[in-house]
């Protein structure tokens, strides 16, 4: 056996791999597409995985891209087109016929068929809608009708399901001869069997590792298992991830409105779902509207300016508090020495308290029975830390200016503006949650806003009524 | 069939009690351990989902637990045990004893068995691991030999392989004989069979759905497919829980030294991988050491302290760069009212980008073959939002204080700090990969550190040097 077959090799190869895509092989691939050298392109390509093709394809700029398609079309086989990022698809897209893309779009599982499409711009859509062969079309369609980041969008229309009178040997024997018939008689890849009554409504489910353990002979219904979850058309993605995640799901039925299975999710989707929401969240946290790494400088200034320009108002009306005591700051310039601590303080106070709850409230965690509680310990944890860091905050003020009122009305002002700081971290994801919104989206600046505004004015205007 | 049958009503209910968990039902079961009413325990627990009855002990309070425990330790099943929260697992198997744990941790996939052992504390673990058969014994000891989080921790013992020259018939025949006898001979759950040399080699997979719909006498080479990642024992559950990502995988097989065969890691747990890297990132990003809903305010205040304290002595660095200009200051008090404003608009600038690059460092889309351009766009994008801002601030600058001189001179500061800052954003987190540490971890603290410094910098020293 050479050395280059050994599996460990492989593996160790995998981990490079997995840990940084080949930086010299992207180079060899650019070189090649500027020298337009057609072998050295296949050479590259041949024989990866769809994934890594896709990879490969995310690194490149817009210009080479487009140049690949021109010189080499044929790598775009539809599994590649399924594993390119978002913003990438769509770029790409621009570049094919509409025959082309029916074509693919055909060849896909109709959810992924679903997602290619999602992606076109709509005038283009219907061009390609048109070319799709008539059954394609419907489902395609039947998509459509649900909302975006629904189970709707995200069903596949292909599953396997039996009549719970079959025994164990009738739904293997029906699966092979549907499997030998070809072409799209079942889903590419599937992992449960859903048991089915009369009018097509879910009984319960076995996994294909449960039918293939048992006896031809025994009945579905004798081994069929309860399904954890039922998913509706118009659950929301993120409810329907969380279902996965909670019941360590691999598939999972979606019924129509009369309780028909009419589609089936699958968790590979559902991981994808579980690392854009969880994306979402980090970058609504830091006031990013989006960020994909083939952006442009404009792009990225368009997705992040908004927040920025939130941001300069609340920042003025701190500064605006600041300029209520002018006369002070004038008289004890130690005070604006030290004011910017009180307010930097207190934001990271809240922004921890602000990140705990809103991972809370993601992975629910953070429910009705107990939100009393976790406000309770959130107001007292931030009164020890305030009192904590405000003997710390007094101490270093005395070392540093002698002045041991000073001291005092920084201490007191730093608890104050820790306990408000910790309750907004709390409170404003909650009250978005509430409202209807996304608890991630705004709550930093709302809670920096509240601890600069507080601090500036605790600190100021103590000192203000004690000490000038 | 009656309204509580109806699958869409089951569908309703299931994504209520995904959106939260039933505040009634928790409340009710606080009051039937208040009372020691075991009839009511039993009737709100009975055939509820392992993971339903987990999350309703976690809901509780430690007192709660303990007695919930003593009055009915049987609705401890193992398979609860699996899915209960780390934090709260710690606390359940202190009030159980070794016989109890070793009983539930042989009766588990020796994945599973594995994270419950790795909770007990030291002395405990001896004791359970004393009162466990000698297999399940050996499969504990043989995980422990790996790090924690790597695949060798990660992955179960517990596959299903079969030779190359078998056929499809054959190997549903051998699998149907392993599981009609019962017990351990077969994994409780699994997706793919893997294909081995007379070595135990993995030479390719076949998923179940493809088993399935081949004819019997199809050999098992003809139609198995290429394992698009071999895991090495010693990778990183991160690198594992990436390659699953990628490639989609529902399960991968994990191999020795030797390139044999030795377990497999499913992908149920990579979501759990996913998830938990994910709350790492974002709770580093925010200077929380850990977070749980179970803590207490003191653990609270010990997981954020530490970062606090950093804050404190980096925000007094920044008030010291103040100090150096308090003679200015004294002078032009305005200096004192705007200087926030620069710091925060930068700090934020800062965060930004930093959260971009962790996550794109996360996705492994910033990767050696485009560090480059990403740094370049970083840079252009901070400049053009900082010459953006720079005009807005400079205009309300001159509104307010009606000083053409001060508006420029806090323009061309912020237009500076944008730029060190976007700059950090992007280069700390390199940085910090680049020397092996973990990204998130304290790469927010240095990010606003460098833009307060340098904001508070920029603008009294460019005030004290052209306005003064």
């Amino acid at each position: 056996m050479s050395e280059y077959n050994d599996p460990l090799d492989q593996a160790h190869e995998l981990s490079m791999s997995a840990a940084d895509l080949d930086a010299n092989s992207i180079a060899a691939l650019r070189l090649a597409i500027a020298r337009k050298d057609h072998d050295s392109i296949r050479i590259l390509m041949d024989g990866e995985h769809p994934a890594d093709i896709a990879d490969m394809f995310e690194q490149l700029s817009g210009d080479a891209r487009e140049t690949l398609i021109k010189l080499t079309a044929d790598v775009l086989i539809p599994s590649v087109l399924a594993e390119l990022e978002d913003e990438v698809v769509e770029d790409v897209l621009s570049l094919l016929g509409p025959k082309q893309i029916s074509e693919a779009v055909a060849e896909l599982d109709s959810d992924d068929a679903t997602q290619l499409i999602e992606e076109l711009h709509v005038h283009r859509r219907a061009e390609v809608m048109a070319a799709l062969p008539d059954r394609h079309r419907e489902e395609v369609e039947a998509s459509f009708a649900f909302d975006h980041e629904t189970a709707g969008r995200l069903m596949q229309r292909e599953f396997v399901a039996a009549p719970e009178f079959w025994t164990v040997g009738q739904a293997i024997d029906h699966m092979r001869a549907q499997g030998e018939k070809g072409g799209d008689a079942l889903p590419d890849l599937f992992f449960d069997l859903y048991i089915i009554d009369t009018h097509f409504r879910p009984l319960g489910y076995l996994p294909l590792s449960g039918l293939i353990r048992c006896g031809r002979d025994v009945s579905l219904k004798s081994v069929m298992q309860t399904i954890p979850a039922l998913i509706a058309p118009d659950m929301d993605q993120e409810d329907v991830a969380y279902l996965f995640e909670k019941y360590d799901l691999i598939s999972a039925p979606v019924v129509d409105v009369d309780g028909r299975l009419s589609g089936m999710i699958t968790v590979d989707d559902m991981v994808e779902v579980i690392q854009e929401e969880n994306k979402e969240d980090m970058l609504a946290l830091a006031g990013v509207s989006e960020a994909g790494l083939t952006d442009t400088a404009l792009t990225t200034v368009r997705a992040r300016a908004p927040w920025l320009l939130v941001n300069l108002v609340t920042a003025v009306c701190a500064s605006f508090v600041i300029s209520l005591f002018r006369d002070e700051i004038t008289e004890l310039v130690a005070l604006a020495i030290l004011m910017p601590i009180v307010a930097s303080l207190g934001g990271n106070t809240g922004i921890q308290a602000l990140t705990v709850a809103i991972r809370a409230l993601v992975t629910r965690d953070l429910t009705q029975a107990n939100t009393w509680r976790v406000i309770r310990r959130e107001a007292l944890a931030a009164l020890m830390n305030g009192v904590l860091f405000a003997v710390l905050l007094a101490g270093i003020t005395y070392i540093w200016f002698k002045d041991p009122y000073l001291s005092v009305v920084i201490g007191v002002a730093l608890i104050f503006n820790f306990v408000c700081a910790g309750l907004a971290g709390i409170l404003v994801p909650l009250g978005l949650k509430k409202a209807g919104a996304d608890p991630a989206v705004a709550s930093s600046v709302f809670v920096t806003t509240v601890s600069d505004v507080i601090g500036f004015f605790a600190f100021l205007g103590l000192a203000s009524v004690f000490l000038l």
